[in-house]
Formats: C-alpha cells, structure tokens, sequence
C-alpha cells in the first residue's frame, strides 16, 4: 500500500475534517463498484493509506462493503484486514477467496497475524494458519500460547541484538551483513552470553559515533524490559511513563524472545481508553457497523442493572407514600436531589477511575482523595442547598419545604463524594474493574440516599 | 536521571501493581526528608526515572513536597519538572532556587521546555526563558509563537535531513561527521533544494543498504508531512492512524521546520483521552493534587447546569400535581421511566462521542446510525416495558399503571436514543466539543420525555 502524504499545496481545509475521508474519492470509489469497474476501483484506492480504506469499509452498508471486496479481488491489502475493525474481520475474511487470502498474509508482520487470528473463531483461524507458511505458521502458533491481552501477543519476534563486548564497526558490520533485518526497529539491543537484554544502543547514536567505540559506552539511559506475560495494559502504560521507544521482551528466564515498539504500545493505549470511556457509560466494546440485535444484546445488561437500582429507589420513594400523598410538592421537587446526587457522584467516580487507570491514586493519597471529594460534596452541597432551599420557598410557600431539600443536597453530594470515590476503590481492591461497575453503585447510593434524605426529612419537619 | 529497568529478578508481583511505586522505596525517601538526609535521599532517587518522582511528588502531601525539594536543592532533575502534573508545575517551580532552575532547564530539550512555558503565567515564563542560554531562549519564543496545541508547539527544531539526491554513503558520512545529533531520531527526511520534504528513509534501512544505493530507492511506504499551525489532536490522530514514528513538519510555504516524534503524539493522544472521559462526566481538567476549592470551582458549573435541567424536569412534573395527588403509586414510579431514558441516552450518546473523535462516525453513516441507535432504543423499550408493566401490575395492582409505565417506557428509550445520538452530531457541527455539552442535553430530553409520557399517559389512560 502505498501513501498518503496529506498535500501541503491543498488550501487549507476546514479544522474539523483534516484527516476524513475525501468525499470525491470516496464517490469515485462508489461509482466504480456500481459499474463494475475494477481498474477504476484499484486506482482509486491505490493513493489511500490502508488504514482509511479499513476506515471506508466501515463506514458504507455492508452490501457495498461485499460488492466492494470482491470487485477487488487480488488487489485486497492484508493491511486493511490488521486495520479493521475487530468486529468486521469476520465478515471480510468470509469475502477473500483462499488464494487472496494466503497472498494477502504473507505480506503482514508476525504480530499482525496474530492480532487477526486472536479474534477469530477456531475454524477462521485455522484457515489462516493453513494458508501461512511453515515458519510464519509456527511463529504464530507459538504467539497465540501466549495469554491474551499478554506482552507476548503483541510482541514482534524479529530481535536486532548484539554482544555486549562489541563495539560500532561490528555492529554496522553485521548490520550490513543481514538479509532481512526488520521492517521497523530503532535499537539494537545487547544481550549476555545468556540472551539476556542488558541495555540499548539507539541507531542514531550508532550512526553517530566512530567505529571503535564500544557499544557499551553509548547506552540509552532509559532501558526497560518487559516480561512476556505482563498485560498489554501494563506494557502501554510503561511505554507512555518512561517514553519508551522499543523494549525487549523476555521470557521467564529473562531470555530475550521479542521487542515491542511504541506504534503498538499506543494502540494498546487507544483500545484502554475506548473501553476505559465505554464502560464507565454502561456500554460494551462493539463495533459502528454492529448490526441492531448485537447492539441491542450489548446494551442491555447495563439498563438491566439500571432497573434493577431504578426499581430499589422506588422502593424507597414507596415507603413515603403517605407523606407524599398529603404533600405533592415532594413530588415534584425529589427529583431534583437525586439528579444533583449522580451527576456529583458520576464527577467523582470519574476522576477516581481515571487516577486509578494512570496509578496516581494509591494507597499513599486515597485518603486524602476521599476527603477532598467530601469537602467538595459538602461545599458544592451547601451552595445548592441555599439556591434551591430559596426556589423551594418561592415556589411552594412556606420555608419548611426549603429546609427540607436544603438539608437533603447537602447530606446527598456528601454522600456522592463519599460513594464516588469509595466504591471504584473498593472495587479496584476486590480485582472488579472500577469502569465497568462504580457506576451502577454510585447512582444506587445517590438516589436511595437522595430519596430517603428528602422524603425522611420531609416527615420529620414539615408533617 | 538514570534507568528504571524492571528487574525479572524479582519475584512476580500483584498484577496490579507492577508499576505502582515501591511502597519500602518511598517509606526511605520519606524517611530522608524527615531526617534531614540529603544523601540518602539522593541515593533513593537516583534509581527511579524522572516520571516516577514526578509521580511521588503530585502523590505526597503539599508539606512533604516542600521538605523534599528544598533537600534536594541542587540535585533537583529537570526532566522531574516536564512529568509533573501541570497544575503542580507552579508550585515547584517557586522552591526552585533561580540557579537550579538555570542549570535544570539547560538539559531540556527544547519541545519540553516549550512544554513547560506555556501554561506558566507570564511571570514565570520571563523567569525561565532568562534562564536559557540565547540560543535556547530564542528557539522557546519561537515555539510559543505558534498557536496553543498545534504541531508548531509539539514539534522539535532539531532535524537530521539529507538531499534527495544522495547516497547511503553519503548520507552516513554526513550523520558520522555531525557532532550534535538530536537525542532521538529515526529517520532521515529527505527534501528538495528548497528544503521541502519529500520522503523519509529509516535509520534501519540506511544501515541495511550497500553505500552505493540512492536514499530515494530506500524511502518509506508512508510519508506523512504535518503543517506547523496544524491541531495537535490530528497530529496524534495522524500518528495513530498511519502508524507513524516520527514525521516532518512543515511552515505555509511547505518547508521543513521541524518534527515530531511518536512519543509527542502517544502524550497528546492520552491527554485527549482524559479530557474528554472527563468532560462526558462533567469535569473540566485538574490534578488530583489540586486543592479543595480549586476542585469545588471545577465541579461547580456543570452541577449549576445540571441543577437547571433537573428544575426544568420538576416543572414538567408540577403541571401533573392533581394527578400525583389522586394516585400516589405515579410519584413512586416515574423516576424508573427517567432514569431508563437517561442511561440509554448516555450509552448512545457515549458511542456517538468516541466515533466522531475517532473519525468514524461520519456524513456517510451518520443516518445509519441514528437509525440504528433508535431502533435500539425501541427494542430494548418493548423489552423493558414487558418487564416493567409486569412489576408495575404486581406491585399496584390494576392494569391500567402497568399500560402507561410500559407505554412511557418505550416512548422513552426511543427518545434517548434519538437525543443520545442527535444532540453530540449537531454539536458537532455547530464546532461545539459534543464530550463536552451532551450529556446535559441529552438527560434534559430523557427526564422531560420521561416524565411527561408518563405522566401524561397516566392522565389520559388513568383518571
């Protein structure tokens, strides 16, 4: 594939669509596979980056996405396949015919066979691993006994490495020397007698320094080794820490078995974040071109629970029946320190599930964080409290009513300080990803509180 | 500052934890600032990478950080400052002492002392751009004379470039006769006699090819060229989408200026991220060091909108005050309604926030998918409005309640999805930041939609 140098003699597009799709080409392309026209269709998608004609696919119906394909034929990338979208690897792979398959993944990196084959089901992987040559095949097996989501999946297994004892002539020597050095590598890596990775040496600095200096001498400072077995989670988060370039992976006997580079570290860093952003809004990974019933099926455990929580704050709301029938403006305004409850409680679970992700809370400051979002709950409490304690009065008359919800958003956004830092904590040290469930707990806790605070007030003062 | 290696010595820690600080290390760096140790706290830090320490200080009290970096004193690492959080970077910067402050910045390189300057008040900044050497302070106002987070801003002056004409021997004569390479460099940009770029060869490549070979037979697949004033967040979006190292950047008339390297982006990529997991939640960007009434400020806006919406909610329901007080069961059933709205719209809305960041979601599919959002909306509403009119029966007897919580129900998840999906897109368009603004929208249609059609309904089936 080749590329797509963004043309500085363009005028100046609007800020917003820097880097979408051209919509000329895109129709040129959608003319094309309406008439059939395959060499209209190659050399239209010559000039694209096989990120973005990953990206098209996912963008038009899966019926144009079919005609597309195969219109194609032999012309499909196996870079599109690495660049598209997990959940539609399947359909695209079901398109290729055997021949275009096998042609198309020998031209991938090892690790971009093994992030294909990762997400396919048996018999898909199979066929892959049929089409693969011998030693692509056994690398690939070999990746994938790995654990998922595991440094060792992500890693490459072409290693540029030296003797620690060599000095910058050898080292350009034998690079000189080798026939398939890697497509991408920015270090070579020095080992011991024994493989094990001892520091890197940056090409740049080898360029730069006479031959006879020892290799040894010209060490990067930063020089980080990776276990195989760590979580990808993990490795990203080290790449982004210490800045990392490439590091070596290694195996248990802190043998080197692979490098990892920082394109893949940042992808890493990119799906964390997508599921990070998607499960703290009760959302499963999916992908835009799911079709209805897997996104209905996605969604629905979260509203599940959400009902479930929904209902036991109506259970609440049940036990003030009385109050409420002789008093409707209850009615009307307990709905309001529910809401102001979760929003205050969804902030906090916020920052604590974010700190926790980038391990800047920890056992050191979590107090402190706890009662910082307290203090804040109950400063931010005590100015609604005046506010709405205010509207309450005007709207409804008498001032009970504006002690009651008055008293209530305070006790509510401390309580929301509490909850929204205390349980993705709580969670975090019961091995339960904070993301995927603070959520639920904390706008349980604010709506019961928010409820029982308000109605139990109510009964209290003004009946 | 020197290395961090990840000792494969130690025994496998807690998963969670393999990045955390060590809690025995910290114990020794907290001891020498209580004594007064200003060796055996060096001793401590030497070990750990600047990020770490720069995590350790946002982690301590603001007292402890004090003791620490006055002991420190000369010792103080520059690189500490370009990790620390930026809301902290004021306050470290007023217990540096001008010397040390001098000393520390020489070792900048000069995209993180930009970094550095440009969110420092005016004061600070002449303090700092003093401290550099001519050169250094020159090439600072440059920099800061692009605009805030643009590549001109990222990117480092310090280039290695070649004519498109030469050799590989050439072009390793030339890097070996430099004395001043950049610390990290991957490429060699190619450019034409008027310093435009036109390609890039890899260091790897260079080393790999016989001195005779043209750089032009040698080039990269993908080129991508960056213009100075261009949005950091495409920058990153570009690096993330072409897989790219490092890329040139170019002035209005096409000539090299610059370049910016893939762990730039990987920054700016994470900051984006956390911006906006933190604005869908309503929080505008801090540091958890930040101190209570800083946050209380941060979180107050968005709960004054919030409060807004929910009175408008309590208005929708005090047009319905005869009905709740005829039938007390309405007050206990219809914030289930409003809250089933409110989480299915948040779930729409979140996807259609990171498929427009992503790029993903786009005039081509965006009918598609609202289509298919709202669908959603109403299959998962019919599910739910069985569930629901069931409970609702059960619970108050009567099959009227249970018609209108099941009817109020659908009419509301179908809203959600509507809003969920719509509201962020015209966002959009209108150039407002949808992670932003959303939410608020879309929960006021989920609670007045909710609360109206049930309300509503139960008038009309009901009374």
């Amino acid at each position: 594939m080749s590329d797509t140098a963004s043309e500085p003699t363009e005028p100046a597009r609007d800020d917003e669509d820097v880097y979408a799709l051209d919509t000329n080409a895109v129709a040129q392309i959608m003319y094309a596979v309406d008439a059939g026209d395959q060499e209209l269709l190659k050399s239209e998608l010559e000039p694209l980056h096989a990120a973005d004609i990953a990206d098209l696919l996912e963008q038009i119906t899966a019926f144009d996405r079919r005609r597309l394909i195969l219109l194609l034929g032999e012309g499909f990338d196996g870079d599109i396949l690495s660049e598209l979208d997990e959940g539609l690897r399947e359909e695209v792979l079901e398109l290729l015919k055997p021949e275009v398959l096998a042609d198309t993944l020998r031209e991938l990196d090892s690790d971009d066979v093994v992030d294909l084959l990762e997400d396919l089901d048996d018999e898909q992987q199979e066929v892959i691993l049929d089409a693969l040559e011998d030693s692509d095949r056994v690398a690939a097996e070999n990746a994938l006994a790995y654990p998922e989501e595991s440094a060792g999946r992500m890693m490459q297994r072409e290693v540029v490495m030296a003797p620690e004892h060599w000095n910058v002539g050898e080292a350009i020597d034998f690079l000189r020397d080798q026939d398939d050095l890697p497509e991408q590598f920015y270090h070579i890596t020095l080992v011991d007698p024994r493989l094990r990775p001892v520091a890197n040496v940056t090409l740049g600095k080898l360029m730069g320094s006479r031959r006879e200096v020892l290799l040894q001498s010209i060490t990067e400072d930063t020089f980080h080794v990776i276990p195989v077995t760590q979580d990808e989670e993990d490795v990203a988060y080290a790449f982004n820490q210490y800045h990392l370039i490439s590091a070596p992976v290694v195996d248990e006997d802190e043998r080197l078995v692979g490098m990892i580079t920082i394109d893949d570290a940042m992808v890493v860093l990119d799906e964390e974040h997508e599921e990070d952003i998607l499960r703290l809004a009760g959302v499963s990974e999916g992908s835009l071109a799911d079709r209805v019933m897997d996104t209905t099926k996605r969604r629905f455990p979260w509203l599940a629970v959400n009902l479930a929580t929904a209902i036991l704050a109506s259970l609440v709301i049940a036990q003030f029946e009385a109050a409420l029938a002789q008093v409707v403006a209850l009615a009307v305004l307990m709905p309001i320190v529910a809401s102001m409850g979760g929003n205050a409680g969804t902030q906090s679970l916020t920052v604590a599930v974010r700190a926790i992700a980038t391990k800047d809370l920890t056992g050191r400051n979590v107090w402190r964080f706890i009662r910082r979002e307290v203090l804040v709950g109950l400063i931010n409490g005590v100015i609604f409290a005046v506010v709405m304690g205010v509207i309450g009065v005007l709207w409804f008359g008498g001032p009970e009513i504006g002690y009651v919800i008055a008293a209530a958003m305070v006790i509510n956004l401390v309580a929301a300080g509490l909850a929204g830092t205390a349980i993705p904590v709580l969670l975090e040290k019961a091995g339960i990803d904070p993301a995927l469930a603070s959520g639920a707990f904390v706008t349980t806790v604010t709506d019961v509180v928010g409820f029982f605070a308000f109605l139990g007030l109510a009964v209290v003062i003004m009946l």
